[in-house]
């Protein structure tokens, strides 16, 4: 199992509409065929420098190519994530 | 529910004997009390420099801080989180 997750921060303000707006979409992608266990997490922590995680799990590497590829994932990453991500970090990890 | 994560990079080589031994001494912080949902996985994107992540969970905020100031969690962080970490960033997230 993979489990992928992405750390990032947005240019909205916190708690503006623009910042909701971002986070109903994002919440959308969990309906692509193969995601398990999606959440969205706010960061709590002052040690680094995001403010938000969505993590998700795919069965295999076929399963992970298959989102990243789909039409939803692609057209929220052209017209979304782009332009509204400030920074951001991927990781994706297999438990030992 | 807090959960709790650091990526991390070792000093040492992969597949090394001392990268098992500092793995196995990672994975005895689960017996802690209030620790939930223990995993240590091994990073796979190539997207960042981190090798490994380590994740629990937390009912609240005075569990967490009853690990971090447990003396086996103490003990860990001086003898061997901090001579054998090369790099690594702490991330503590509340689902929204």
């Amino acid at each position: 199992m993979i489990r992928h997750a992405a750390i990032f921060k947005l240019i909205h303000a916190a708690g503006s509409p623009q910042e909701a707006s971002f986070l109903a979409a994002l919440a959308k992608l969990s309906a692509i065929p193969g995601v398990g266990s999606f959440e969205i997490a706010r960061e709590i922590s002052l040690k680094n420098a995001f403010d938000f995680a969505v993590s998700m799990t795919f069965a295999d590497a076929a399963a992970y190519e298959a989102y990243n590829t789909h039409p939803a994932h692609v057209a929220f990453v052209q017209s979304r994530w782009i332009p509204e991500v400030a920074n951001f970090m991927e990781h994706d990890t297999k438990a030992l």
